[in-house]
C-alpha cells in the first residue's frame, strides 16, 4: 500500500464511522435502533445518494477496486466477525435451558411457520421474490424460508430493556426463543451455503461441509463451553488483567471464524459460536464484556453496517411491490407462528401478539444474512434491497407495537425533562423559601410550564406538609399540577447547603424540583426513584456539584454508572 | 476477497494476535515490557524462524502478496494509527507546562546531544551505520540523529509506575521531558519524511509539507485542544454514552491521520496529535480512556508489533558490529546529554544518571520510526534490524538500572507470595487457634518455609500481643522470621466467621497469614497495606469468599479494581 492508498483507507474509514455514528445517534433519539441510522449513513455515502450527486468524489473516497478497497473490505470482514462474536456473548444458554418446554414450542412453531410460508412462496412464485434467472430453486427457497424464520436478538433485547421487561418471565421467555431461533437460523444458513458450494475456494464437498458444521456446533456448545469455562479463571489468574482475556477472546473468535470459513460456511458462524460458548461462562467478568461490547458495537459495527450501503444502489434496485410482498409474508408468518404457539403455551392474547410482534423484528441479523446471500450469488440486488427494507420496517414497528400491546411505558430519566434554562449552577438564597422561589422562576421558563408564582405556591404547599430532604445532600421538592402535558424538572446547586430537614441531618446541596401531571401518580414515583437511584452514588454527586452549566450537568448525569 | 482470502486473513490475524499475546505475557512475567515479546512473536512467525523451518507453511499463512496480504497490511496500518492515538491520550501537556524550565533544559540537552552524536556518526562514517549505497547523506544523517534523540514515553511511564515514582516530582519531571522529546522527535521525523518526498503519491512540495506539518501541529495544540475541550461535554450530554465519545475519538483520529498522510508525513503523526489534544481535556472520562486503551493496547498493538517481524529476516540482516555501534552511540548520547542537563538543573548524581538511563529506553517508538524509515527507503534492512535491537536492549536495561540507581523497590502484591498449597478454601476450625494451626500447616508447604510448628508459635505469639482482626471480616495474623528469604502468604476462608477481635466487632471470614523476614519491616508494612487496600472493597471480598480453589482466588484478586 502506498501513500495514496493509506490516505484513502484512513479517510474512508473515518468518514464512514463518523457519519454512521451521527445517523446512529439521530435514530436513537427517535427511539429507533441505531443500526438503521448506520445503514442509512452508508446509503447516503454510497452509489444511492452521494454517487448520484457527486459520482467522482464518491468513487475517489470509496473506490470499488485497488488496495484501499481491498483493505477496507478486509476491515469490514473483521468488523462483522467481531460483531457476531459480541452477539454470541449476549446469548445466555443456561437461561434458555431453564425456560424449558414453552420456549422450545414457541421457537419451533415461530420458525417453522414463517419458514414454511417463505419456502412455499419462493418455490411457487419465485419471480414475486425477485429470483434471478439462473437461481437454483431449492437453495433459493431454503434461503427465503430461513430469512423469514430468523429474529434479531439484539433488537428484541434492547426493546425489552427499554420496556423494563428484560428480567421478567415474559422477557426471559422471549429472549430464550430468540436465542434458539438465532442459533437454528445460522445453522440452517450454514447448511445452505454448504449446499451451493459458495463459489471459488470451497475446499470440501457439500455433505462434508454440512457434517463438519454440525459437528463443530455440537462440539463448541458442549466440550468447547466446558473447556472455556475452565480456561477463563486460569487466564485471569495467570495473565495481565484485562489484556489476557481480551486477547484470548479476539484471537479465539478469529481462529474459529477462519475455521468455519475454511470448512465452507461463513466466518461469522464460527465467531458467533465461540461467543456463545464463552459468554456462557460465569467466570467472564462484566468489565471484559463491556470493553468488548463498547469497542465493537460502537466502532466496528457502525463501519460494517455503513459499508453495506456502499455496495448496492438502493434506489435503482428498490421494487416497492417486491418489498411489500416480503414484508407481508414475513410478518404474517411470524405473527401466526408465534401467536398460535404463545396461545398453546398458555399465554394471553395480548402477550401472544406482543410475542409475535417482537419476534418479527429482523434487525441486523437479517441484513447480514442477506448480504452474505448476495455475495454468494444466492439472491440478486432486488431481493437484497427488499430484505433490507423488510428488516428495517419490522424492527422499527416492533418497539412501539409491543409497548402498545403490553401497555408498558419506556424507562424515564429525570434529566430528559430538564430544560437548559432550568439549571441553576449557583442558587443565591440560603434558606429553603428563597431557593424554591429561584427554582420555580427557572422552571417556569421551560416550554409548557405554569407561571413561576403557581409553581412556587404548589411546591411550597407540598413542602409544608413534609419536608423533601432525601438525605446525602439531595432534596426533591415536588408538586402535581392538573393538566400538565409533560413532566418538568429544575435543578439547583447550593454549595453552602440548605436545610431541607433530611432524615440524616445533612444540608441539601443538590435540589431537584419536579412537576408532574395531577393525573399520573406513577410518573412522579418513577422520577423520584430515578433521582434517588442516580444520586445515591457519592462520585456522581461530587461530579454534579462541579458542573458550571447545563451541558456539563447533562454530560455528568448521562455518563453516571 | 474470496472464500480463501477471508480464511487466510482471519487465521493469520488470530494466530498473530494469539502468539503475540502469549509472548507478551511471558515477557511481562520476567518484568520486561510486553512489546518485546510481541515483536519476538512476529520474528518467530516470520521469515526469520518459521520461514526457515517450514517455508511453505509460512508463505501460506502470511502471504507476501494478494488480497489477504493487502487486507492484513491495511489492518496493521489502522492498528498503528490507533495505537499512536492512545499514546497521544497518555500525554499530559498541562503537567509539562507546570514543570517549567528544568524539563525544557533537560529535554533540549537530552535531545541535542544524542542527535548531534548520531548525526555526526552518520555524516562521517555512514558505512558504520549500514547506509545503503544510494542513500542521500543529509536525510540519512538527520534520521539517525532523530532515531537516537527520541525516548519511549510508554516504557518510561510503565517503569516509573512500577517503581512507585510516577506521581513524584522526579517522575513528573521525567515524564514531561519524555513528552517534549516525543513531540519534537515526531515533528523532526515528519520534516525528514517531507524532505525525501516519501516516494510515490506525494501530493506536495517539500517546503509545503514542512509548513503544513508545523501549522497543523501548532493548530492542534492550541485551537484544536480548545475546541475538543468544548466539544467533549456536549458529546457526553447529547449522545449515547459511551458510544458517542468512542466513535468521535476514533473517527477524529483517523481523519487527522488521513490528513497528515495526505500532506506528506505519516498518518500516525496526525492520530498522535489528535490524541494529545483530546487527552488534555479534563472532560475525558476515565472510562472512555480505559475502553480505548484496553482494546487498542491489547488487540491492535500486539498485531502491529508482531507484524514487524513478518517483514524482515532478522537473522540474515543482523550485523553484531553495527548493532553494537548503534547501542553505544545511542546510550552515550542520552546518558551524557540527560546526565549533564540533570546536574545543571540541580539534581544529584544518582538522579541524573537514572534520568539518563530512563530516557535511554527507546521502546516501541523507535521501532515504529525505524519501520517507517525502512518503508520510505531511508535506511536498509541492516540498519533497521540494528535499530530494533538497540530499542529492545535499551528498554530491557532501563527498568532494572533505574531501580538500582534510585534504590527503589517494585510494587509488591501479597498474592505474588501465595503458593497454591497455601490457600484453604474452607477452614475447619471455628476458633482462632485451630484456624491458625491449619493455616500454619498450609503455609509450611510453601518452598523455603519454616516448619509448621515454628510458623504457628511465632504467629500465635504475635497474636497474643494484639489481635489481628482488621475489620470488614478480614484478619491478618503475621510474624517476622529471622533470615527468611522471601515473604510467604497463606489465605484461609472461614465462611462461618472466626473472632479475631476486630475493632468493628465483625467475625473474620478471610484470614491472610503473612511471614516476612525479621530484617525488613518495610515489606511487612507494604504487604499489610496491600491486603487492606485490596480487600476494603465489598465486591472483592464477596468474590474472594466465593472461590473454591487457588486459580479462582488468584483470578478474583487480580481482576479486582
Amino acid at each position: 500500500m502506498n501513500h495514496y492508498d493509506i490516505t484513502i483507507l484512513l479517510l474512508g474509514l473515518g468518514v464512514l464511522l463518523g457519519v454512521a455514528r451521527i445517523f446512529g445517534e439521530i435514530f436513537k433519539r427517535m427511539n429507533q435502533p441505531a443500526v438503521i441510522g448506520e445503514i442509512l449513513a452508508g446509503v447516503l455515502l454510497g452509489p444511492t445518494v452521494l454517487g448520484r450527486i457527486a459520482p467522482d468524489a464518491q468513487a475517489w473516497l470509496f473506490p470499488q477496486a485497488g488496495n484501499a478497497a481491498i483493505a477496507l473490505q478486509g476491515f469490514t470482514t473483521i468488523a462483522i466477525t467481531l460483531f457476531l462474536l459480541v452477539a454470541g456473548l449476549e446469548v445466555d444458554i443456561s437461561s434458555v435451558l431453564r425456560q424449558g418446554r414453552a420456549s422450545v414450542l414457541i421457537s419451533v412453531l415461530g420458525m417453522v411457520v414463517p419458514f414454511g410460508v417463505g419456502f412455499a412462496a419462493a418455490w411457487f412464485v419465485p419471480e414475486w421474490l425477485g429470483a434471478t434467472d439462473g437461481a437454483e430453486p431449492l437453495p433459493f427457497s431454503l434461503f427465503i424460508g430461513t430469512a423469514l424464520a430468523i429474529s434479531a436478538l439484539p433488537v428484541i433485547a434492547k426493546t425489552l430493556l427499554d420496556l423494563k421487561l428484560y428480567r421478567s418471565d415474559f422477557g426471559m421467555l422471549i429472549i430464550s426463543v430468540a436465542v434458539i431461533d438465532d442459533i437454528a437460523g445460522w445453522m440452517l444458513f450454514a447448511v445452505i451455503l454448504g449446499m451451493i458450494g459458495k463459489g471459488a475456494g470451497a475446499a470440501f464437498s457439500v455433505p462434508t461441509t454440512i457434517a463438519a458444521t454440525l459437528a463443530f456446533a455440537a462440539l463448541m456448545l458442549t466440550v468447547g463451553r466446558w473447556l472455556l469455562d475452565r480456561a477463563l479463571p486460569r487466564l485471569q489468574a495467570y495473565t495481565t488483567w484485562p489484556g489476557g482475556v481480551l486477547g484470548f477472546t479476539v484471537a479465539g473468535g478469529t481462529i474459529c471464524a477462519a475455521f468455519t470459513e475454511w470448512i465452507g460456511v461463513h466466518a461469522i458462524f464460527g465467531a458467533f459460536l465461540f461467543g456463545v460458548a464463552l459468554g456462557d461462562s460465569g467466570h467472564l467478568r462484566d468489565k471484559t464484556r463491556h470493553t468488548l461490547e463498547n469497542f465493537i458495537s460502537f466502532i466496528f459495527a457502525p463501519v460494517f453496517f455503513a459499508s453495506i450501503g456502499l455496495r448496492v444502489d438502493f434506489f435503482s434496485h428498490f421494487d416497492p411491490l417486491l418489498a411489500g410482498f416480503v414484508i407481508v409474508i414475513a410478518s404474517v408468518g411470524k405473527l401466526v407462528g408465534c401467536g398460535v404457539a404463545g396461545r398453546l403455551a398458555g399465554m394471553g392474547t395480548r402477550e401472544s401478539l406482543a410475542l409475535g410482534v417482537g419476534m418479527n423484528a429482523r434487525g441486523a441479523m437479517e441484513i447480514i444474512l442477506a448480504l452474505l446471500a448476495l455475495s454468494a450469488g444466492l439472491i440478486g440486488e432486488k431481493t437484497f434491497v427488499a430484505l433490507v427494507v423488510m428488516a428495517i420496517a419490522t424492527s422499527v414497528v416492533a418497539g412501539s407495537l409491543m409497548e402498545m400491546l403490553l401497555q408498558r411505558k419506556r424507562t424515564v430519566r429525570f434529566f430528559d425533562f430538564l430544560a437548559p434554562a432550568a439549571f441553576l449552577p449557583a442558587l443565591g438564597g440560603e434558606d429553603r423559601e428563597t431557593a424554591l422561589r429561584e427554582l420555580a422562576a427557572a422552571l417556569a421558563k421551560s416550554p409548557g410550564a405554569p407561571s413561576a408564582e403557581t409553581v412556587f405556591s404548589e411546591v411550597w404547599k407540598r413542602e409544608q406538609l413534609v419536608a423533601t430532604g432525601m438525605g446525602h445532600g439531595v432534596a426533591v421538592p415536588h408538586a402535581r399540577i392538573p393538566g400538565l402535558q409533560a413532566p418538568l424538572v429544575a435543578v439547583g446547586l447550593a454549595r453552602g447547603g440548605i436545610d431541607f430537614e433530611a432524615p440524616d441531618g445533612e444540608l441539601a446541596t443538590i435540589i431537584v424540583m419536579i412537576l408532574t401531571a395531577k393525573e399520573s401518580t406513577q410518573m412522579q414515583l418513577e422520577l423520584l426513584s430515578d433521582i434517588g437511584g442516580t444520586l445515591q452514588d457519592h462520585a456522581v454527586r461530587t461530579g454534579v456539584l462541579r458542573c458550571k452549566n447545563y451541558v456539563e450537568l447533562l454530560a455528568s448525569l448521562k455518563s453516571a454508572g
